[in-house]
């Protein structure tokens, strides 16, 4: 008689975003006049870059040919992606990164989700809190994390770093210590980030305790600030304990189009063992590549037309979290994030829990924003919303939020 | 300090496919004026169905526009593409499956590595021998197979199905009683199949013990005799008892594309807990759906211009198959598969063992198939080519080996 996976009956509710889409499709049925405007999952607007439409005509064009048709793509992706990658989010940088320490995947979500199955069930992990939901859900379901408390609404297995406004959203060095550590920088859902001196201290840590990073750069192409690190390997000794995943969702559009990598350095090891080959055989058994007009598209983006093209979208929506964060300051609210991410992370007002103030903005001015206790028991009593709505409807949301 | 899963060092040597690739890439190099016709990883070669590129243009001019630019795709996949699947797949049939019974994914090797994942690590899994790698190393990764051992090819955990000539390729109820049956018809690598009665027996068998089948389906397209089912769920009780895995990769030459589905009937059950419900769990958390373009072409491979231009396609593999088989035939070889399947299974001749018949094809006539035993340890002796070359490489490669 097959049984399942009971790690998957811990698991409290639905997946945050799933249950938002739930009550904003309730809303939308029962209020068909309602002109509702979406801050809440972060997912972009604007159309993709002409660069990168051309790219994709182009590789759909190959496809079509006898002798321009690709079927399998290379195991770790194709290397004119891969090289791309590895010039110019690294090479310029000062960072080396070989070719065979990268692995395209379909998106970062994936590649976050699956990345602890090459660790141990016995380890134990160190969150942010608030966090990115599927860092902890997908090592529930591996049974790391142990039992759920409602009271605490924390896994009892699982190390919290709590971010708030008294420590400015960093997390601190846990008293307890972890074997892996989820770091996301810019963050997602406060949308602060740590100076290169801070994460360094970080490495240190995990190099002196025999820690591996998990470090999330999504939001990269976000940062405007000098002394922010665009990538983990800025620092020293990262390559022996840090494994870092890039998203094309955030900085080219790519939510619908579907494209991440994972960097693995060669000289991270366990033992004799790297952490590279495991990733290597988990891509090879599980995974079949992104698709090759996916690649194209993505290659396109480091193009010099690509380049500038992207960062003008990037502009277009910080140019929306700046218009959130200071009408929402100047109405009074206390607000924090929106300068080197498209996230903006603000308090409820009048002691509302997260999904109170959810309800309300819904409910009386048609605004879905992501609650904040959704993100992990230290986000309750603030509100995610995100800069990747239309300068229209950035606008008119902050004036309906202004106007309650 | 973390530690590795080390399950994976469990695993002998590499991915079946990156051996076969290296040792032709190696070939290659040093003979560099030697064309190799290569018949071994099932990969298509014929272009993408004109209906399927004109589908992808239009897709992606539908991400150049403000108003019709595509952000996360639905949780399931697009309702377009599992309501073409619903009726062109099942309904055609007489079966019913319901929308929210599929699940797009982004092939059929990720959803057939990643559906263990649901089940506990206690259960014990049933493959057919010779078998794709895929099912049995995805579950060594997870801790379900015992150890290996290098004298059998045979892992300590594993009930092993063997099918060989004395069987004719089809596997029988095995004595000792699994929890998880994984099958696929038409066969990878054997190219056999099996009637309906017969598979039948499998479900009715799998009802009475409170097994679950993992049924793979993705060479369904290539069936031409009548009696052989299409859809597991032609079978009565299947929706109580099997999940099936669907492939575009080789009914639409969808290999370097990427899309793919799994089905899960709402009837199939762990106490009151749906398998359906743990996948769109998974499937939620750790995967963010194809891209939206490779959906639109799914969906057009669906249409009366699709399936027609995706018919011929693979009526042109399946003249190759009937190349291969008879061809080898008539030189005195045994084969069997081609017939309702685009792989020809030979025996390797003069007791050569698989890979030492490998090094001969690819070393005296430049031929690159794939040895039987890389699939198991009843592959021993045989050898497996595919039908998805050119016409002209496929009468070339067969009078070469006829030469010999």
């Amino acid at each position: 008689m097959f049984k399942i996976n009971e790690n998957y009956l811990k698991l409290p509710g639905s997946y945050l975003f799933s249950t938002i889409g739930k009550k904003v499709r309730e809303f939308s049925t029962q209020n068909p006049d309602k002109k509702i405007i979406r801050l809440g999952i972060g997912d972009v607007t604007l159309p993709l870059a002409p660069k990168v439409i051309s790219a994709l005509h182009t590789a759909v064009d190959d496809m079509s040919g006898k002798d321009t048709f690709k079927g399998y793509s290379p195991d770790l992706g194709y290397e004119f992606l891969r090289q791309a990658i590895v010039d110019y989010n690294y090479k310029s940088r000062g960072v080396t990164i070989a070719l065979d320490e990268i692995f395209i995947s379909d998106g970062a979500k994936s590649d976050s989700g699956n990345i602890q199955e090459i660790f141990d069930v016995d380890n134990k992990i160190a969150v942010c809190d608030p966090v990115y939901p599927v860092y902890v859900d997908s090592n529930v379901m591996a049974g790391r994390c142990g039992n759920y408390s409602f009271d605490s609404g924390k896994w009892s297995n699982v190390i919290y770093m709590p971010c708030t406004k008294e420590n400015n959203f960093a997390p601190e060095i846990p008293t307890e210590v972890p074997d892996i550590i989820y770091l996301c920088f810019p963050n997602n859902p406060t949308g602060s980030t740590i100076t290169k001196a801070a994460l360094q201290l970080w490495v240190d840590y995990a190099n002196k305790v025999g820690a591996v990073i998990i470090y999330d750069a999504a939001y990269e192409a976000y940062i405007v600030e000098e002394n922010i690190p665009h990538t983990i390997y800025e620092c020293e000794g990262a390559k022996t304990c840090a494994i870092e995943i890039r998203s094309f969702s955030k900085n080219a559009g790519f939510t619908g189009t579907r494209l991440g990598f994972t960097v693995i350095p060669k000289e991270l090891k366990w033992g004799e063992v790297t952490l590279n080959s495991l990733w290597a055989r988990r891509h090879g058994t599980k995974f079949n590549g992104a698709p090759y007009i996916i690649q194209c598209a993505g290659a396109a983006v480091y193009t010099e037309e690509g380049r500038k093209q992207t960062k003008d979208q990037i502009a277009y929506y910080m140019n929306n979290a700046k218009i959130i964060r200071e009408g929402l300051h100047s109405a009074g609210y206390t607000v924090s994030g929106g300068v080197n991410a498209p996230y903006i992370w603000m308090e409820t007002p009048k002691g509302m829990t997260s999904w109170e103030f959810f309800d309300y903005l819904l409910n009386e001015v048609n605004v879905v924003g992501t609650p904040g206790s959704g993100f992990g028991p230290s986000g309750e009593g603030y509100f995610r919303l995100t800069a990747f709505g239309s300068y229209e409807s950035t606008i008119e949301a902050v004036e309906r939020i202004k106007g309650l």
